[in-house]
């Protein structure tokens, strides 16, 4: 027990109180825009009030709240994560962040601590994308990156973004209003649950992140010959389903060779994809990750070249389709520099891993230096309903983010 | 050109016909008890009265012809091969072997020879089991094995087999009566296309088939443990499409190691199967052929020891759950050396080949002995709009049943 035992009681209250707040009666699922949206503005901005904050809803939906600061013209120091889910979602992922810098706030109110900068924290509308296939929204409104054509972009019922913000009560038109510049911002630190196994296996209950890896994704189309099961022989066949195999083991094995990179074939589809016939095509998707760029392009070329020797060799048509790039995104060193004291002061050693997933602090990058603080989760399960932390680490978390915001209190100026 | 280009012109042209009767007017698709059944049974038992023959429907719905024999209580020589197809199906598979004995039997009824023996042609109603899932009903109905718990099997629009038995004209409980008494029948003679490359390949009209290999079928279950693709590090994975790929290709190179078996993974279903998540379970399929069921079973033994090896190694979960197994059924020695003969005598190197598909002869031989002559077809395909036969193939394939058929004639106790 620490002198956060009761806020980590209340974070984790918190968290199970808008775990509640679903659309779907059977499961966690709350997307942006919904009716469940609104409720979870509310009751967080309800929580933002009991902690001294003063509070908004911005033009793209998502929630303030601000500490203000007695300096005039102060800038702002940013907190905060999401608020929406994925469908059968957890109750940590995104929430743990928004719902811990309030109760640090209500901390820091409760000792009557005043800061050079408003703290700020913000619990972004849509983070993951969900509900219209773009992900991100409610912090691209921020960094000006929102797009016209989003307009247009349309949910599983066929509800255009524009129509639902309607329905909420905003105006697609408006966004671009949420949008803060750069100039009045000092900094954006999120906490967040790992989403990963590392902090478990190295027994930590908290680390300090490095970067968030830069990702490419592609689809890989393979064509062999389709035929009968049972009557072209072995040595006659393209099978598709065959070649794909071996290439999903060559990145496998090419990406175990590498640290620091972690590639993936998550997705497969096989056609005709019938018992008793030999595939005659298969598209499956390649996802690469890496803290280092550079380090990334270069295994995922040695994997391409792969590919080509082993379409090659089996006299298969290979395609390979770019679907996605995004560069990895580095904390800043000043930042992480105060997040690794804040959690020795803490009594804990200062772990430093790269993120695998993509947060908010990705878009909020364009904006200003950013770090983000990792709790760890039980083993390593985010976007599943048996997402779990401990009320320890909770407390571990806060202690870190209090001795961290105090000392950034008296060193400002390292973050100018 | 050979004496039978007339006949065989006639086959073209006949298979040609049979393939414009289909209930899906996009494709060729002519299930079992659909007007389009009933329409192909009128047309080919047209064709076999012109050929001389007397016709009847039995009780199962497939459509019979017979030359009769001038010999009191002959036994019966069968003809034959199926009139349903799978859906976007080809012209010959099952076609060719009704339509090409029926020119037959005009040859010999030109030639006004007698046998003694009646020669009857069956054109088996279901061979292809697409509508109600169960394969060789309209066989199975002459060999006593049709199964009472048939009565219930449906359709895709829900519709029972007795329903559409009567919908059609035809009486469920009457179909033992379509049973044949084995000492009645000499033998079962099956002209097929080969739906497979080897006679190609070996630049050959016309093979005889020395067995249809015996099958056996798994589903192939892999459980692995889910994860985020950004977070999970590689050496803590258990990715269970990495091991399936590992399995995948186990079969490929254990089989290409064994002439004379073949072994394929036709089906998989990965998931969650989301380009970002690691896989957590993979289902596949295993399909494993040989005309020596010893052979397939040490292969077999083979594969699933290296299956256990794999999960054992990868420490992901593997369940196997056998879902069809078949003995491999040989041809008839006499038969299969009178064929020969019939092949030879054309002028065309005999060539033995397995036949690795199933076909009627299967069910046919446990009520007398099966032979079976196949025709070369384009690339192998069947199953397929594209699937392809030549003029001078069947040509090659008349000639072949013509001096066999012949041959017998005055060597009928061969076969006793």
């Amino acid at each position: 027990m620490t002198e956060f035992a009761d806020a980590a009681a209340q974070v984790m209250a918190r968290c199970e109180t808008l775990g509640t707040l679903s659309q779907d009666p059977s499961c966690l699922d709350r997307r942006y825009l919904t009716e469940q949206h609104k409720l979870a503005n509310q009751l967080t901005s309800g929580w933002m009030i009991e902690a001294g904050m003063t509070t908004w809803q911005d033009a793209a939906g998502n929630i303030w709240g601000r500490y203000s600061s007695a300096v005039p013209n102060a800038p702002r120091m940013i907190l905060g994560s999401h608020l929406d889910t994925v469908p059968n979602g957890g109750k940590y992922d995104g929430m743990l962040g928004v719902v811990a810098a309030i109760t640090l706030v209500a901390l820091f109110n409760g000792e009557q601590k005043k800061f050079p900068y408003h703290i700020d924290i913000v619990g972004f509308c849509d983070e993951e994308g969900t509900r219209f296939g773009t992900t991100l929204l409610g912090s691209r409104a921020l960094t000006g990156k929102w797009q016209d054509e989003w307009r247009r972009l349309k949910d599983e019922n066929g509800v255009s973004l524009e129509q639902a913000m309607a329905e909420f009560g905003l105006n697609f038109d408006e966004v671009p209003s949420a949008a803060i510049p750069a100039t009045d911002v000092l900094a954006y630190l999120e906490l967040h649950i790992e989403q990963g196994p590392v902090l478990e296996q190295e027994n930590l209950p908290i680390g300090v992140v490095s970067a968030i890896a830069g990702a490419k994704r592609f689809n890989i189309n393979v064509q062999g010959m389709a035929g009968h099961a049972g009557t072209v022989p072995m040595s006659m066949r393209h099978d598709a389903l065959c070649a794909s195999a071996e290439m999903l083991l060559a990145v496998e094995s090419i990406s175990q060779q590498r640290a620091g990179v972690v590639a993936t074939v998550g997705k497969i589809e096989n056609a005709p994809n019938g018992v008793n016939v030999i595939s005659g095509k298969t598209v499956f998707s390649l996802d690469i990750r890496s803290e280092d760029d550079n380090l990334r392009d270069a295994v995922l070329a040695e994997i391409l070249q792969k590919f080509e020797h082993i379409a090659a060799l089996r006299n298969v048509k290979l395609e390979i389709e770019q679907t996605h790039s995004a560069p990895a995104v580095l904390c800043d060193e000043a930042l992480k520099a105060a997040l690794v004291k804040g959690v020795e002061a803490s009594n804990i050693p200062a772990k430093i891993l790269a993120s695998g997933a993509g947060h908010d602090a990705m878009a909020m990058a364009e904006l200003c230096p950013v770090a983000m603080l990792f709790t760890r989760c039980k083993g390593g399960i985010s976007h599943h309903p048996a997402e779990s932390i401990t009320h320890q680490d909770v407390e571990a978390s806060l202690s870190a983010l209090h001795h961290t915001i105090g000392a950034l209190h008296s060193n400002i100026s390292a973050l100018g």
